[in-house]
């Protein structure tokens, strides 16, 4: 008997974990199905990069599948007008009636929309989208794979950074780090991830689901520079004003006509220069924070890896339309434990999933979040005590 | 009969492993000496923040030696006229004969005047330096303790993001990675770390060593993406002109006129955006890659400990001013070693160490370079494979 066809690709940022869920589901699928790889997102189903897994590339991507950046190529591409039937009509000369692509928000919304298409046009076709964000702006999951890998990173380099500003106070005084997250503040709160003191780094996290108040930023920056000594402030790219305008996009985004959201530490920076006459130095952690190897979470891994090998299983079950999703189990004797579900890929997308207040706190987010946080990422990571110089 | 008094302090831009440095020599040096420590460097000394070590303090180091960024406090005090006589007078009043500082070429100038103003006070001191810094600018030495982790970091960060950009190649197509290194290309050519072939990232590399062609930059830029569909850019922040110089200093450093290297990254995207029509974004690699305990080279971090309890060794058996060095001994069945020199302080003082030309490539450094790098490094580091997408 012929196998059914499937592709796969992957969409949007990539993520340090990406490559895992590409592998769990090939791993899985072969079995079943006949493979097939859509190359850079939905560029290449609309411009039918859709070449068949080979024997070759199934052997490399075994060793490849720890390594961060998507593999089949990602991209942007916003699907609009005529790629809806073309990238259809490429999928119906192949005769592949599944598609599985790993992605966020934008590539939910492309899959429900491709679906919508292939039933105008009679085309018998079955979609699976498998979560991926490091934003975790992902609803209906209790988080998204490649968030808990980038909330490590973010945790560990603002732990370090501060340390290293710690080391310079009578130099400089502030650093302004700012991290990725779009529109909600997942991962400029990871930066409290090993915070156990009020007066451990970061000091103040600012985040786009609290409006950005100058006054009382600026107040907050001179008393904690008055109390410790420095002060280390996490900011959200996407933070905005008490009109819902984000504060800075880059510059360069806009010269091409991309909006692209980044650069807020520079303002920021630059307002405590103005404003407070401290030295300031505004820190963009940039790409590194989503494609860090050496910052990958084990549990991240595992779950990435997982979550790719259920939604094999699922297809060849017939269990399709749906996004996947994990699930936080009560914990047994402490220990985090997950289990894979879904829900229908139209219920996610185009949503977006700001951090619930109850993980808010005066000055970032609350014990809560951190407890949340901790097993996504990894206990054995651990804050620096405080050392005492002088008896 | 008591013991002699010693004071060590750490100064300038803190690195992964000047804690290690500080614990070496202490370990060493309490079986000799009362050991005193200099608080937030020359700033310290001038300021009479000179305390001794404590049995708490000595516990906790043992536990923190680890941890990156200076944990005395070190700062960038630049000594002049009445510092001198001050600092003098401080050590005097503490019957402090002995001075250790943990510092680069700034630090081991102002242990040289300290020391000529001591010989005009008739008072009797003797200083060490212990070489320290990510730069790797200090002269005397194969290399530096700092330069070491600081090179891992920028190796592996480059190849990440080159990763994470070659998956986004539809979307975005340059990036330009902004290294420290001041006014030599050492940071910025251990961007080359796990590179192989022409192909692999980063593609091109721009060191202070050589003047900015800004035509030939455009043109190897516009080559490398026609021919690889992206490119990974590794300038220095240092750069400059054919004039000498620098191509662009951070504003902020300005507003407090304070001038601090930084931000050639942004200046030389914006080329690229304006020159080439091409989407390229700036990354600062920033303060992380000084101060990352993920990132720390194992061999680094046992050289700064044996630099350290070397200079106690010698300064009980009376040699001093001097700072020490790691000299490289010929490989035994390839195997790196190395074993720890000296040379006066006064030579070293106050002088810059560019990479010499038989390191140097077309694009950037040769292979050679990478040869003497890797054991700095760890061997065990490596760069991704090229994966065959299509049969």
């Amino acid at each position: 008997m012929r196998k059914l066809r499937v592709a796969i690709g992957q969409a949007g940022g990539p993520t340090a974990v990406i490559n895992a869920s590409l592998w769990g589901f090939i791993l899985e699928a072969v079995h079943h199905f006949d493979v097939s790889l859509v190359l850079n997102g939905f560029q290449g189903l609309v411009e039918d990069q859709i070449v068949p897994l080979s024997s070759q590339f199934y052997e490399q991507l075994s060793a490849y599948q720890d390594i961060p950046g998507s593999c089949l190529g990602s991209g942007r591409w916003k699907l609009s007008g005529e790629d809806f039937p073309l990238a259809i009509r490429h999928l119906k000369e192949k005769d592949i009636h599944y598609l599985v692509m790993i992605g966020g928000n934008g590539t939910m919304d492309g899959c429900r929309e491709l679906k919508k298409t292939a039933d105008d046009l009679n085309y018998e076709l079955a979609v699976i989208g498998i979560p991926k964000t490091v934003d975790n702006d992902l609803q209906h999951t209790d988080h998204s794979p490649g968030y808990g890998s980038a909330a490590k990173y973010v945790g560990l380099a603002v732990r370090d950074i501060a340390a290293d500003l710690k080391s310079m106070k009578n130099f400089e005084s502030v650093r302004i780090i700012e991290t990725m997250g779009r529109h909600v503040g997942w991962l400029a709160a990871a930066s409290a991830l090993v915070k156990q003191h009020d007066e451990d780094p970061p000091h103040l996290i600012y985040i786009p689901e609290k409006p950005f108040d100058q006054e009382a930023f600026l107040r907050d920056v001179s008393e904690t520079v008055k109390q410790y000594g420095y002060a280390t402030v996490v900011v959200s790219e996407g933070l905005c004003d008490r009109n819902g305008n984000v504060l800075s996009q880059l510059p360069i985004g806009q010269t091409l006509n991309r909006q692209v959201l980044g650069g807020v530490s520079q303002y920021i920076a630059q307002l405590v220069i103005d404003e407070l006459g401290l030295f300031s130095r505004a820190e963009n952690l940039g790409m590194i924070q989503r494609s860090s190897r050496l910052a990958r979470s084990s549990q991240d891994y595992r779950e990435a890896t997982a979550i790719g090998r259920q939604a094999a299983q699922w297809l060849k079950e017939g269990k399709v339309g749906i996004m996947l999703t994990i699930e936080r189990e009560a914990a047994v004797q402490e220990e985090y434990r997950f289990r894979i579900g879904s829900c229908p890929i139209e219920r996610v997308a185009g949503e977006e999933r700001p951090i619930p207040p109850h993980f808010l706190g005066e000055r970032g987010v609350n014990s809560s979040f951190i407890e949340w946080l901790r097993p996504l990422v990894g206990l054995d990571v651990r804050g620096y005590p405080e050392l005492k110089l002088i008896e």
